[in-house]
């Protein structure tokens, strides 16, 4: 029988950096469709409970992974009659930035198998179109930050400079200028310095910086 | 009664210039919700005729203007339990652009009421969250052609270099310096000089140019 509705979804690229490398989450599928697959952490709209889509990606994501993010923003929205089994599917695809420190936090409820693969090569045979939702997520997560974007939401609450510059390189693919980077910085309003509080190590100390109230992304 | 189902369409903000403006098109509502209000143009996905949201938007622009356009591509999805009375809905939207001189070719089938809207300020009291629509679609032309797009598709098939600068000063409210102008389109590659074609009128007779072969946008 020909279904009247379609499927309203959410699909979530949930990125982090861990071993200085851009990973993105992925939970292997447990049933059908495409059970044993890896894919984005994803759910189906409840609209008795969801007051607009950005709640079921908070809803979904919070349900799969255990933790709230602290940012969330559309990529684009996929559809058609043939991109899932069940039927006419429309997915509303956004990606999520979860801090390197909070990485740990992640605890696999329900029982699923998760993995975080390298963004830019999340490996073949995903379930579903999640390879070309992948390659979109993280274009507009590349695309944001080649406009000088900062991607706090990726650092710990502080950090330091250097991190904040290999952040960005590790999401360009490719090494910036650490001059024009730090004059890029100066008089930042989306970075505050932290006074007094130094990153102490094998080299002299690090100024620590932290995101300046009220930011997003 | 809850609907299990959320309503899923698309609206197109379909921009075009009149009169040196950038303009909007906006439909009068016939029916409830909200008759008599003014929208964009848009319907609900069938499921049944669709393969995916790109052809549902074709088909409903294409059904309430008479025109198919060159170029649509999405903005962004609105979406909730109360942006729409008949209930939860998901709106993809789109924007397209037509051609400046293919304005006469919109019949308004179906004898609906239309106006072209000034894109800045296209009236208060519009239906649903339209105005809010139209804010975004807006963004994504202009962010485009500030990002150095050149948006072709709203000049006829043979056009002077002078009104392809004058379409992006009208998109982005603003003067753009002639040389500098003249300068990126050297050896631009999304626009071909037509051999010996000119426009002659008072002043000196005038380049005229066309679209590369495949060009988007």
């Amino acid at each position: 029988m020909k279904k009247l509705f379609p499927l309203v979804t959410t699909d979530i690229a949930l990125f982090t950096i861990i071993d200085d490398s851009l990973r993105v989450l992925l939970v292997k599928r447990a049933n059908t469709p495409e059970p044993g697959k890896w894919a984005l952490p994803g759910g189906v709209l409840d609209p008795a409970s969801d007051s607009d889509l950005d709640d079921t990606a908070q809803r979904v994501l919070s349900g799969k992974t255990g933790v709230d993010v602290p940012f969330l923003d559309q990529v684009a929205t996929f559809s058609g009659a043939t991109r899932d089994p069940r039927g006419w599917s429309v997915s509303v695809l956004y990606y999520a930035l979860l801090p390197r420190d909070q990485v740990p936090a992640i605890a696999g409820k329900k029982t699923e198998a998760i993995e975080w693969r390298d963004a830019f090569a999340p490996g073949s045979r995903l379930a579903f179109d999640h390879a070309d939702l992948i390659r979109a997520a993280l274009a507009t997560l590349r695309d944001k930050v080649e406009r000088a974007a900062l991607p706090l939401h990726l650092l710990p609450d502080r950090f330091t400079l250097t991190e904040l510059q290999q952040t960005c390189e590790l999401i360009l693919g490719r090494a910036l200028d650490k001059s024009v980077f730090r004059r890029r910085l100066k008089d930042e309003p989306r970075i505050v310095q932290l006074e007094g509080e130094f990153l102490y190590g094998s080299q002299r100390p690090a100024q620590l910086y932290g995101a300046a109230e009220g930011f997003r992304f």
